[in-house]
């Protein structure tokens, strides 16, 4: 039989790699709790027509979509906002506003593998919901900054916008919702070109082109610059005088953010104001991103909730901390073998196993039955740190001997004594 | 529109109950590095013929099969070993032996859905491959043991027993595998009737009932009477040998075994050595249980590799702690409310919370711009401990004022103490 493979474009997580994510999402979490966001798990498969609502096309496109047993349409989720939607609208519907809330798991996109690209992928997602105003925004925006803080990554900048600027122009100009997201998608992927070409009209064209050119070196230039170009459109005003206070406070909290970006769109229909991506200088693919969505709540039955909300990528983040070769503060517990002399003695070694364990010493205890001397080696190569070597004689004497691995150096020790002698 | 609804079979974990998960998760993950387990991450969907291949029949005719968007025959895991065992002979195929892997995370089967039984559910994993040692057998039934007394989970007793006691018999009177396994499924159901009558000779039938006979209080009891039971059945006896060794070596360490049951079979087909399980008086349900497979690994190809492992059903657990109303060790960390007078010092109010954020502070900012007494109100309702109020006089003197919600009292501090201030 051939050895088995995972499904392509999915993959295991092993060793260096699988503590690197647990450091992340251990991280991803602790930052949740400093920000009050409470955690919630919702299923990884969810009724299709929930996760199609409102996710835009392209991502409808790529999800896993399949019929359960009883014939249900069902598919597994290609992000959390839906799922922490629905909770919003029923479960949590009465809860006081704001709503803070976290998840962290998989998530599934049918999209070409390719490095830092997976069909299954981790996101850490924090959402919060039942506020229209910039402090709302900031708390997103800052919560993805102390995040990549405390995972000490080097080098981030945000690049922040305002969907509002193009969709306020794009309304003005008579272009219904359907065409303005064809627009904005060909825009998330920079493919300008093609957006401007479905706009109805040459001014419409010429005003989209236009914003292209309005980007400086300066954030709040920028802005000035874009409040000037849209004077004429209230609403893409509007945005932009929002998205102007939404900058200062966070700018002011010590964020660094690099871009004002006029045309920024991202892929996912329900953005209705602010949105945000991050970046390291090593990677041109966005580490998490997120932004405002008012109306979501709204058009899941529920009643009328602003929100705002970010999405980080686990796998792109952990791939961020490999290249930068960023140091993860594992933990130095010591690791120690328990073994004994001879076959009689195991049940007593077994024992004094425990009795560590329930000190929290992680021990690794014999069980190839080898002979000491290759029991020891193979220890040694694994960077065990002491061997516990339960023998008779010393038995009698409630002793066992502990050997350190690296310097060879063998003492004998009264058991009631052991886990403090290892842990020091 | 109408509210959106989970997947039947699925749910959402919320607030306490999202806690005491957490709980359970992370003193999964302590216990397994106590014992010298390593966490590695397998996705899941994987491919139908991994996760068929020695499932059995039961399992494979409730998994959530489906095609991906490039026809692969797929499924959602409802178990963890395949994929370790994919992993033993794939990736870590060279990695030296023993290895101790563990995982935790979400499977799924197609169940009717009842009290502590979903079709998505949550699982902690630990195998531990490449000894054929009772000693391996011991690790694995200890490990259990320590991850429920670190639960705070009273009164849980361990059923054990050994599917070679059975298989021997049945090998002996030359059934066939097939035929074993269709008998070994009905005795893990209890349907001793239907199962026996799969037997194809009145003497295999009878020595089958008369397994159900052997069983006594005292567990050393048993095992001496199934010995004698089975003298004649070479391969039997070894079997209940085996058993008495690892009865002993985790009678000694402390575990709290209750029963050997002689007649004891699991629904998975993998297994071929000693089976256990893990009860509450309070619930009929097993909270998790395993047992040692020692063909798996050759079956998907690798080298021979005895192992032995286990599984915990985490949604049982939580709901036994609920039962027990096991006090579940919430961190007590204080929370903080941090708001301005008004409007203007907002930027203020926000650089004081990210401060305190960066000292290990939760807060809650202020996002819905309230007036300071609704605001208070609030705050005091969701047993907020503190409120910060950012004034205008107070900052001047690089001050703010503090007021304990639970005692009304407010004082002033230096902007400087405040970390200190709120953590004593």
């Amino acid at each position: 039989m051939p050895a088995f493979q995972t499904v392509r474009g999915m993959r295991d997580l092993l060793g260096e790699e699988a503590s690197t994510f647990n450091f992340v999402i251990t991280n991803a979490r602790k930052v949740a709790k400093l920000y009050g966001f409470k955690e919630v798990f919702t299923p990884v498969v969810e009724p299709l027509e929930l996760l199609s609502a409102k996710s835009g096309e392209e991502i409808r496109q790529r999800m896993f979509i399949f019929k359960d047993l009883g014939e249900r349409q069902v598919a597994l989720r290609p992000e959390f906002t839906a799922s922490i939607a629905r909770l919003a609208t029923t479960a949590m519907k009465n809860e006081p506003k704001p709503l803070r809330l976290f998840s962290v798991g998989t998530v599934y996109r049918y999209d070409e593998p390719q490095k830092g690209r997976y069909r299954e992928f981790w996101q850490s997602n924090f959402e919060l919901m039942g506020s229209a105003r910039p402090e709302a925004d900031a708390e997103i925006v800052l919560v993805t900054n102390s995040f990549m803080t405390s995972l000490g990554l080097k080098g981030y900048v945000f690049k922040i916008g305002h969907i509002g600027v193009v969709r306020g122009i794009l309304s003005q100009e008579g272009v219904d919702d359907k065409t303005q997201n064809a627009i904005l998608q060909r825009m998330d992927k920079k493919e300008y070109d093609e957006a401007f070409k479905l706009a109805p009209s040459s001014k419409c064209r010429e005003m989209l082109e236009g914003l292209l050119k309005l980007k400086t070196d300066d954030c709040y230039e920028t802005i000035k610059k874009i409040k000037e170009y849209v004077t004429s459109y209230e609403k893409a005003l509007i945005a932009a005088q929002n998205l102007e206070e939404v900058l200062k406070l966070v700018v002011e909290s010590g964020c660094p953010i690099s871009t004002v970006d006029p045309a920024f769109a991202r892929g996912l229909e329900y953005y209705t104001g602010m949105i945000f991506e991050i970046y390291i200088p090593e990677l041109d693919i966005a580490l998490g991103g997120g932004g405002r969505y008012d109306k979501l709540i709204e058009a899941f039955g529920g009643e009328p909730t602003p929100s705002v909300g970010c999405a980080h990528g686990l796998d792109r983040i952990v791939m961020a901390l490999q290249i930068q070769n960023a140091p993860i503060s594992t933990d130095c517990t010591k690791r120690v073998l328990v073994l004994s002399v001879n076959e009689t003695l195991k049940v007593e070694a077994l024992k004094i196993a425990q009795l560590l364990r329930r000190d929290g010493v992680t021990v690794e205890f014999e069980v190839m039955g080898r002979k000491m001397g290759k029991a020891l080696e193979d220890a040694d190569k694994r960077k065990v740190d002491f061997a516990v070597i339960v023998g008779e004689r010393e038995l009698k004497e409630d002793s066992v001997m502990i050997k350190n691995l690296a310097t060879r150096e063998q003492i004998l020790v009264q058991i009631k004594d052991l886990p403090q002698k290892i842990k020091s």
